[in-house]
C-alpha cells in the first residue's frame, strides 16, 4: 500500500466533524517532528490549529489545509462507514476522502520525501492547519494569520490544498477567488389592514420597482480573471401569515460574489444610492465574509502549472470561480496563494471519494513543487 | 334603567368568544317567542345559529347578526371585567359592548315594542343570529342562507347590525361591500448555491419585475358607490435563512378588495396574464370570499336615512367601505341589506365601550324603520 493511501485512511477514520480535530493534527505532528519541524499547538476557543515549519529563512512555502470535516448526512444513505476508509472499484470512500484528508495527506508524504531528498533546502517549509474551516471559520486560519502578522512571520507561497480538480487530477487550480458581501436590509412601511390602504403603506410595494431595478443591475464586466460579480437575494420575508393585514416590513437578505473590478464599498454605495433614490425607509447592514484575492502569475503558479504537467501531461486551467475558501485570509499578507487538490466531483456528499489512483500523482506533484521551489 | 341597556349588559354578561353562543341566542328565544316568532335551531357543526319569524307573508324585514365575539386579549389591559358589563361616565364597557351585542338588544326591544303597537303588521319580522360571524364564517350565516334559499324562503329586507357610526350615531350606514378575493402564489426557479447562480434561476430574480408591475397597475375606477379595486401583498416569503443558498421558490399571499366594476374572473385572467407575460413558471390558487354587493336605493335605505335623519337630526352618509361582513352572504339572494349599527371606534380592541346614551336613540331608529316598512 502506497504511503498517501495509508495516511488518508489513518485521517479518514478521524471522525472530525468541525471544530472537531480527532487527533488528525497530533498524527501530523508525530509524523512531522522527527523531519526537523518544529511544532506550535495554536488552540483558539474551542478549534485546534497547528503552525508548523521546518527552518527559519525565507522563502517560505506553507501549506494550508484543515483536518475538519461537514456533517455525513444520514449515515443509513452511506455505503460505507464514513468514518471507516474502504476501496470499492478502485475508488477510496469516506467523509473527507477529498475535502481534504487525500490532499494532507499527499503533502506530508511529499515534504518527509523532499526533506529526505534535499535535508538542506533552501528557505522553510510549513503548515497552517486548522479544524474550523467548514464552520463559523473565526478561530482558525484567520486567527494564525493574525498571530504570524503580529510577529511579523511571512508566508512568501502558499499551497492549499482544497479539491480544485473538476474532470482529471490537475486540470483545474484556483489561482484567486471572488470575494463575498452580505447584505442584510429592511425596508419599512406602515402596518395596518388590507381593508384600508389608505390608512397603511405596504413595504412589498415600496420595495418592489427597487428590487426590480437590483436584480437587473450589471456590477461590473469581469475581467481576465474574474467572471462579473453576481448579485443573489438569498432571503425574502414579509407578513405574518395572515391574509388580512398590511405587513410593516420587509426582511430582505442578498449577497454579493464579487470580482477585483469593484470593491465592497462601491457596492455597499451603489445599493445605498439605489435605496435613496426610490426615498426608502430602510435598515442596512453589511458582512463582509471576504475580499477577492488573485495570484495572477509567479514562481508558484508557474511551478504548479509545470509540475501538474510533467506528472499528468494536463495543461491546467486556472480559475477563480466557486466558493470561498481560507485563502481570502492568508492572501492580503501579500502571499502567492493557490489551491491544487484532488477531483471535487463528490465534496460534501454522501459517499465522498478519491481515486485512489490520483493519490501518488497527487503527492508527486506536491514534490516536484517542493523541489521547483526550494530544492 | 332602560330595557336596551338592561338586555345589551345581559348579553354582554355570557362570555360568548366564537364560536360559543354562550345562552345569548336562547335568551333571545325565550323573549321572542311570546311575541309570535316560531323559533328554529340551526346548528351547523360547533356553531349555534337561530332564526326566528312572526309572520308568514312578504315583505319580511329580517334583523341579522352575531352573538360570538372576538377574544379579549390580555385581561389584565381591560379596566373592567369584558365579561362582566361596566358603566364608567356613560360608556357601557364589555367585549362586544358595540360589535354587536347592544344592536341585539336594541333591535330585540323595538321589535316588541313594535308587535305590541302594531299586532297586525304587514309581511314578517325575522331573525337571522350566528355564532360564527368573527371566527371562520363556514357554519353561520352562509348556511342558514342555504338553508332558506332550499325552502325558497326569502328575506326582502335585511338590517345588518354591525357597528357602521363613525362619530356618532347613525352618521354611517354601510349599504354595500366591496369583494374579497385572495390569491396563493408560489412562482418557481431553481435552486442552488450563490456561488454558482449560472447553475440556478432565483425566482425572486425573476419575480421582481413581475411585482413591480402587479403592485404598479390600477384595476378601476371605482364608481359612485364604491372606491377604485385595490390590491395588497400580505405575505412574501423565500429562503431558508442560510445566506449561501439560492431558493428554489417564492411564496407570495395577496389580496384584492374589489368593486363592482370589475368581476373576480376579471381579475384572476389578468394576473394570469402578468404571469404568463413575465414567463414565470407558478403554482396558484384563488380563494374568493365574497363578491361585492350593493344596495343603492329602495325601501330600506330611504327608511333607515329618514329615521336616523328624525332621531338624531343626522344626513347619514352611505358608505361601501371598510372590511367583509356576513351581508356578503344575504345580499346574492336579491335582498336589500344594509349595516346600521353603534359606533365603531373601538371594537375589537381593550375596553371596548358603546355610548349609553347611544342605546335609547338606536332603538328608536330600528322601531322607526320598522313601522315605515310594516306597519
Ligand atoms: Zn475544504
Ligand atoms: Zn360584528
Amino acid at each position: 500500500m502506497n504511503e498517501t493511501l495509508a495516511l488518508s485512511k489513518a485521517l479518514i477514520n478521524r471522525n472530525s466533524v468541525t471544530p472537531e480535530d480527532a487527533g488528525c493534527q497530533k498524527l501530523l505532528c508525530d509524523r512531522l517532528e522527527p523531519y526537523g519541524f518544529t511544532v506550535e499547538n495554536m488552540r483558539f476557543e474551542e478549534v485546534d490549529n497547528i503552525w508548523l515549519r521546518r527552518g527559519t529563512e525565507r522563502p517560505l512555502l506553507c501549506f494550508a489545509g484543515h483536518t475538519d470535516v461537514v456533517p455525513t448526512g444520514p449515515i443509513t444513505d452511506w455505503d460505507s462507514d464514513p468514518f471507516n476508509a474502504e476501496i470499492r472499484e478502485g475508488l477510496l470512500y469516506g467523509r473527507g476522502a477529498a475535502d481534504m484528508k487525500s490532499s494532507i495527506a499527499a503533502f506530508t508524504v511529499a515534504s518527509e520525501r523532499f526533506v529526505k531528498d534535499f535535508p538542506e533546502h533552501e528557505g522553510s517549509i510549513a503548515y497552517l492547519i486548522t479544524s474550523d474551516e467548514e464552520g463559523p471559520s473565526v478561530n482558525g486560519t484567520v486567527k494564525v494569520i493574525e498571530a504570524l502578522e503580529a510577529r511579523n512571520e511571512k508566508i512568501d507561497w502558499c499551497l492549499v490544498g482544497e479539491p480544485s480538480s473538476k474532470d482529471t487530477l490537475g486540470d483545474v487550480i484556483k489561482n484567486g477567488r471572488r470575494g463575498s458581501l452580505n447584505g442584510y436590509l429592511t425596508i419599512y412601511g406602515q402596518q395596518g389592514h388590507v381593508a384600508y390602504p389608505h390608512l397603511a403603506d405596504n413595504p412589498m410595494h415600496l420595495a418592489a420597482p427597487m428590487l426590480a431595478e437590483l436584480v437587473a443591475m450589471e456590477w461590473d464586466k469581469g475581467n481576465e480573471f474574474f467572471p462579473p460579480t453576481t448579485f443573489q437575494v438569498s432571503n425574502i420575508n414579509s407578513g405574518t401569515g395572515a391574509t388580512n393585514v398590511i405587513p410593516g416590513q420587509v426582511d430582505i437578505i442578498f449577497n454579493f460574489r464579487f470580482s477585483t473590478e469593484v470593491t465592497a464599498d462601491q457596492l455597499k454605495q451603489r445599493v445605498q444610492d439605489l435605496l435613496e433614490k426610490h426615498g426608502l425607509d430602510v435598515e442596512l447592514k453589511w458582512i463582509l465574509s471576504g475580499v477577492p484575492f488573485l495570484t495572477a502569475e509567479g514562481e508558484l503558479v508557474a511551478a504548479a502549472v509545470e509540475s501538474i504537467k510533467e506528472v499528468t501531461g494536463t495543461d491546467t486551467e486556472l480559475s477563480t470561480s466557486g466558493g470561498t475558501s481560507d485563502g481570502r485570509f492568508i492572501a492580503p499578507t501579500g502571499a502567492q496563494v493557490l489551491e491544487l487538490g484532488p477531483r471535487n466531483a463528490t465534496i460534501h456528499q454522501i459517499n465522498e471519494c478519491v481515486e485512489v489512483d490520483d493519490l501518488e500523482p497527487l503527492e508527486e506533484i506536491y514534490y516536484r513543487i517542493m523541489k521547483k521551489l526550494l530544492a
